[in-house]
């Protein structure tokens, strides 16, 4: 059987994208065969297929540098008891994309997801990326960029176009039109790597992902802040999130990097908290930008 | 003129409730005539308008209890220099509604905004509220659950449903089917109230948002945690978010409710961080379902 990896999505969205670059990248450590990409429909299926059905490796994207921690994921990973095996960080890019006659002037309807349209407005309300500016775009809703840009590869219409990445642009036989028209540059999609089971001790994998829920603030916060400082641990997340219905209750995400000889014993030096459960620990991985 | 207050959407959306749930429920401090909701496209158009339109009141989301925090919102709060006069909790539950002569028996086909329909997974798989069965509905996408509502209605056909809140029913003179079909029961939307000016002092404004940069982690967080507990604010809210770019750099949001009689200073005493923006003191809210 071969190496299956799950995303959620169609071939050529962002977590294909980042899904490729993570095999291109990373999976030589895990397997030498040639890995298989599966698409589903749901965060849910990932895990579902991960947990049960022999597919070795799951992607879930859990933060993003303007939208935030996707909370619902984390509520996912804890309750599948997954690994977090490895982390990616993916900038995203959108073009405008259209059929080959197509020209900046010839279109008035644009295509996308909901979510990437509303990262684009500047673009779409008529500001070019030359400075210049149109009559605003009709922007019609697609399920995702990527069935956008099939739609508009079908249609051909010289009218048409989509927003979509350069990738669904190659898959559909679509040109760019204008590139990086998204209206903040540092968008950046963060994925967990998740398996069934954690990986062996190794030097490289110096990046850990917590989660504790506490009853006090702000003294027993402190005491575990103090224990990952005495370890020379740094922190590179900290987030409290609310349990509703119980006021003054939180749950907390912390991720941490450590490179001391002792830094998998640092979990469990730190007490004081109702629950702890650590995700994994995991080779920090550098950002990737969407081709 | 009358007292207006800016939305993100349009009426009968969850924005929209939240808004009027302010109105009822605080807006009697501000002003004593009947205010005007006006709903915007974007949630810069929000800004826009506060700033510069002689519109009071803006409502922004700033987190969801499944999605986490929304910086884009954070970053436009902090680039326009306005400030927090109040807070409201939603909790967001989704309807199946649908034309007076439909059943749940006779819909096959459900409209809705995409974020709805993945809020509602289990019930469009085929699981009804009462436990039985069905077979999966067929999805289809509208820019807005009250767009959907709308749509069903012009449509008055007995195989489509929309998904959309309870007040879209009413208003679109649809019947509720099923209600709280979301997956997670635990849905709360955060909303910050802006306005150009913060709020004069007063006994019941003990809750503050700030914002600060810092470039070392721990012992510079550490430092700001110990100010916060020897003036016995209670955090309600601390999550850090890489500044990208800039390795180890981190901007934090933190939230904090004090009664004591130098509250007003304790943001003043905060040292040891690079920028620190108070964002405003106000009153602290108990979350409101949506209706």
């Amino acid at each position: 059987m071969s190496y299956r990896i799950a995303y959620q999505g169609v071939p050529h969205s962002f977590s294909y994208q980042a899904a490729n670059i993570f095999i291109n990248k990373e999976l030589s450590c895990f397997t030498s065969s040639s890995p298989e990409l599966i698409g589903t429909k749901s965060f849910e299926d990932i895990i579902k297929l991960v947990k049960t059905e022999n597919v070795a490796l799951g992607l879930l994207p859990i933060e993003n540098s303007l939208a935030g921690s996707i909370y619902s994921n984390y509520d996912l990973l804890e309750q599948a008891s997954l690994s977090v095996i490895g982390e990616l960080i993916l900038q995203v890019h959108h073009c405008l994309i259209a059929p080959a006659k197509a020209s900046l002037n010839s279109i008035t309807t644009i295509y996308s997801h909901p979510k990437a349209l509303e990262q684009c407005l500047k673009f779409l309300g008529g500001s070019l990326p030359d400075g210049s500016k149109r009559s605003p775009y009709l922007q019609m809703i697609s399920a995702s960029t990527s069935h956008a840009a099939a739609f508009v590869a079908e249609q051909d219409n010289l009218n048409y176009g989509a927003i979509a990445s350069e990738e669904a642009s190659k898959a559909y036989n679509l040109q760019v039109l204008a590139r990086n028209i998204e209206d903040h540059e540092q968008n950046f999609t963060r994925f967990l790597v998740i398996a069934n089971e954690p990986l062996k001790q190794d030097d490289s994998r110096t990046k850990c992902s917590i989660t504790f829920t506490l009853n006090h603030i702000p003294g027993a916060l402190s005491q575990v802040l103090s224990v990952l400082a005495e370890h020379q641990a740094n922190l590179t997340k900290i987030e409290s999130r609310p349990l509703h219905g119980h006021p003054f209750e939180y749950r907390f995400y912390v991720d941490f990097i450590s490179d001391h000889d002792d830094r998998r014993e640092i979990d469990t030096l730190i007490l004081n908290v109702s629950t702890l459960k650590v995700f994994g620990w995991y080779k920090p991985n550098t950002f990737e930008k969407s081709i």
